[in-house]
């Protein structure tokens, strides 16, 4: 008992402490753990009321339908990397600072450094693009994978949680590296965008905008801008899908110090979009086509266009010259993926929605509270990415293995679809668990140690089943908690029916009048292999509901109500079940 | 291009650099990548030879055969997690540091902080189950939950890596919190832990420990250690696994000041293991029957065996007094279970072997070397927990809520069958990715469109697919790649049977002089659907003959050979197409 009353401590009362202790608990840092439980007499921690029950800023916990929800997403993904060959790969979720170091342009400030507690100096990773350079540069085996990678990143930003900006957050990259012919692993990544967002049921409501580094670069050295201001034009150049261009404009004169003129001339051209006719019009501008990088980028273009054509995709990008992305290691084509949401509120033509602005503000110190009632932020790009032939070479020096890629920004896609979803209603149906069977006891003596038999059975044969924790559970509570969960069937153990060597299989909800509406007694020998016929036949019945409602729990835009409605009548009516020797009966309790 | 130069400063050579550059470069931390992306004349970072290539100590990638392997561990952990109910959730990576405070004993040194960069101060989760205790503390509508969570937790520890002990490493928890009967959760924790093990094909080859804490209380009562003393006395006695009783004596009385004859006390009792007969030699004793808490223990492990017997497990536990577990937050029933390797080299009876100890030290800067070699050294228990019944009131004061769970630690898991994979050598059959059709062009004209073409058809149709990345790829480039990741079929695209719209089918690597060992002419229209299939009937040929060989990724240990050869002849026998109007014909190239 003294260990748990140990492990109190840090709650008791407060009571005085000396003035070494008050020093010794002036700063957070040192209330460690050690303090607790030197062997002198302990020291009791500050008072309660200092300590806030929270997680860290820009994190959050996921659990319940939030969970099933982003799994689905999660498994959507994962299924279409699988379907191009990709292969998985894990890298630890700190670096050496230095692999981080000179990779991440203006936003290396958000980098999260660990402590120096003696040893080597590391930061959490920011992305999971420079690990993967690293990798390839770690192992110089590998001269091509298609690899991809789902898992968490850091960046110290400001958050706005409900859009799905966080401190920690996921990323799915799917990247291809190696050496091939131009624009075909380009293209592919593209249709892989595709798919992913057709897969999660937003069906073409999502635009891949593109650029291409050299086609920048060519039109920064046409008009003029200096060597050295080429890579902080380019980041004002970034913001023109948050910014009008006269904003823009006068960050790049007034705060970088670009000439007019020189600006005027780049407004030319970073505020078009089009697809062929633009690269027509960049083709036909005598200077623009003479110059060499641009000649470069225009071919790639060219090219890639028809292969999206042959992917049958070109309708869903946008050729954007105003998009440059931030990031310093991109050296070729760049993309980035836009839906409804993507753009603050405040952008003509975008509807944001769903989170109201309002000036309630979270409790914090104030110094970064979260911003997601501002309206001037929106979800942001909800995927991106881009070729970096260089990264690489920039690790293992020699050994340079050009790579194109693309990271999914689960969160933000998340933040859209349960917005759509909480819209919708269709994701009530989502369930806690996806129990099979809840294992009752019949009458008052409880019978835990037969139930935990018939679970053992039941588990050995690979059915999921539960029982309650009660040694002598009442019939009602036992029923609550099976369709608390919406478990689909119930196996009922009574004294009389094991004395002949049976259980009672029930079917939970169905309809009064149905003819194994009470259960069917089944021998306890076949007990295993006759549920899991059932619990198939009825899986297989509401995967044909689902086929005809839409994917359920994530296509919340538009699932077809009355197909679904059509084949659960439908399911309801299918004949009950097989068991050739079972017989129907009233329960016995 | 000048953005590519600028990425590639940090490996230009060495420039000499003004002083006060070089102040500024003289700890790491000031290495950021800001200094490079300054509008000013930029600095060049410090010597090439300064940057080690690595990843971070204790760390490392997974990726090939190891990764496949170790998602194997997770599935096959995940899939009875959920047979029994379990739901998951996610919490961050970083936690505020006073959450974990005073939760791990003597090991809260090994906490990693993150670095104070203006905010909260946060560190690395130790485990999954404090963050778990505080977000039921945080949601206090979730009175019970079986909860699972695979993740990632840090240690700053010394690394051993060939062991599995990593500085970040993966658990694998399922916790079960509610208010609920006695040992009934606990029992089904147990049963949790023999499915897992069996599931991964380990066949009996592991041992449940357990004890439970109000035992080892009484024990320590009874014997007259001090109250102040009894968590240090209990670290002690934890280590008899890797120590003779005579050194953790010494402990006990040299170290942590313990009377010598308490020592000799407490050495009659924690020596001791058994199951039942263990059980009434504490009833028999006088002295300790009379104890309080001892009492509460032994009436608890009675019901637990007795649950145990009807879940048909009971024998794979054994009832250790030796057992302690390092951790402050342990009320009652203690477990951790061990395998072959668990225990260092040096002790009797245990066969750790695989590593073999050498005098190669590993490259670093010795202050924490790998200590994978040191025969002193095992694996460690593969899987520990128990019962904490007050963790959760620790944070929410009130609101109670008892717990009971196991936490399986995946790499020393992964480590063991990958020891025993080398030795089996079945592990070979392993494939690189999953894709199940590489489309091929005949002939010399590359028909790049064409393929793309068919390829986005079969993703389509969900159909995993490949083609090489060059626009006139030679038959035999085409053909290695696709044998190189072993897949099973390929599609030939012909200018000849594109204008008939036919293309051809074939499977990979049937005998010569089997009908279809040239491939079979398919409609273009028709292809998905014949392909699926035949991709689907493969399959099942070969989860037959997986069935029949053991689990063949995981089950290195004994895979039925003969009756796995057998299947494969079948397999090989069946007939082979179904196409109605296909025909059998040579390649065109």
């Amino acid at each position: 008992m003294k260990i748990v009353l140990a492990a109190f401590r840090s709650l008791r009362p407060y009571r005085p402490l000396s003035q070494l202790q008050r020093l010794r608990l002036a700063t957070p840092l040192l209330r460690t753990a050690s303090l607790f439980h030197s062997q002198a007499p302990t020291v009791d921690m500050a008072p309660k009321t200092k300590f806030e029950l929270k997680t860290a800023k820009g994190t959050k916990d996921w659990s319940g339908k939030e969970m099933v929800i982003r799994d689905k997403i999660f498994s959507t993904i994962t299924e279409v990397f699988k379907r191009h060959g990709g292969v998985t790969i894990d890298t630890p979720v700190f670096e050496l600072k230095e692999i981080l170091a000179g990779k991440y342009g203006e936003d290396s400030k958000l980098i999260y450094d660990l402590a120096d507690q003696g040893g080597e100096i590391t930061s959490l990773r920011y992305d999971l693009t420079v690990p993967f350079a690293r990798f390839l540069a770690m192992n110089k085996d590998i001269q091509n994978i298609k690899r991809y990678h789902i898992a968490k990143v850091y960046r110290r930003d400001q958050p706005a949680m409900t859009k799905g900006r966080m401190r920690e957050f996921y990323q799915c990259d799917f990247d291809i590296a190696g050496n091939y012919d131009s624009m075909l692993p380009d293209a592919e990544v593209i249709r892989i965008i595709t798919e992913v967002f057709e897969g999660l049921g937003w069906n073409g409501a999502y635009t891949i905008k593109l650029n291409h580094r050299k086609i920048l670069d060519g039109i920064f050295q046409v008009c003029g801008v200096p060597e050295d201001k080429i890579r902080t034009i380019s980041s004002a150049v970034d913001k023109l899908d948050k910014l009008p261009w006269a904003d823009v404009r006068k960050e790049m004169t007034e705060e970088k110090g670009l000439d007019g003129e020189i600006a005027d001339r780049i407004g030319k051209w970073v505020v078009l979009r089009g697809r062929h006719e633009l690269l027509e019009k960049l083709r036909n501008d005598e200077k623009l086509s003479a110059n060499e990088s641009m000649k470069q980028g225009v071919a790639d273009v060219t090219l890639l266009f028809d292969y999206l054509e042959a992917f049958g995709v070109l309708d869903k990008v946008s050729f954007d010259l105003g998009l440059a992305r931030g990031l310093d290691y991109y050296t070729g084509l760049i993309y980035e993926v836009v839906t409804e949401g993507s753009a603050p509120e405040a952008t003509p033509g975008s509807e944001a929605a769903a989170v109201k602005p309002s000036k309630k503000k979270s409790k914090s110190n104030g110094e970064d509270e979260d911003r997601s009632d501002d309206p001037t932020i929106g979800v942001g790009s909800v995927a991106a990415g881009g070729r970096y032939d260089n990264l690489v070479g920039m690790f293992s020096g020699k050994n340079q293995i050009p790579c194109v890629g693309i990271s999914f920004g689960v969160d933000r896609i998340f933040s859209i679809i349960n917005a759509r979803m909480a819209a919708d209603k269709s994701a009530e149906q989502v369930r806690g668990n996806e129990v099979d069977v809840y294992v009752m006891a019949l009458g008052g003596k409880g019978l835990v140690k037969e139930r935990l038999e018939i679970c053992a059975k039941l588990w050995q044969a690979g059915i999921k089943a539960e029982f309650l924790y009660k040694a002598k559970p009442k019939m009602q509570a036992q029923f609550k908690a099976a369709e608390a969960n919406g478990v689909p069937f119930a196996i009922f153990i009574g004294e009389d029916e094991l004395a002949q060597g049976k259980i009672k299989v029930k079917e939970m909800g169905l309809k009064d009048g149905h003819p194994e509406k009470d259960g069917v007694l089944v021998d306890t020998v076949r007990m295993a292999e006759d549920l899991k016929y059932r619990i198939q036949r009825k899986r297989e019945l509401e995967s044909i509901t689902i086929q005809a409602g839409g994917l359920k729990v994530v296509d919340g835009i538009k699932g077809n109500q009355a197909a679904k409605k059509e084949a659960e009548a439908k399911a309801e009516e299918a004949p009950a079940a097989p068991a050739a020797d079972a017989t129907t009966e009233a329960p016995a309790s």
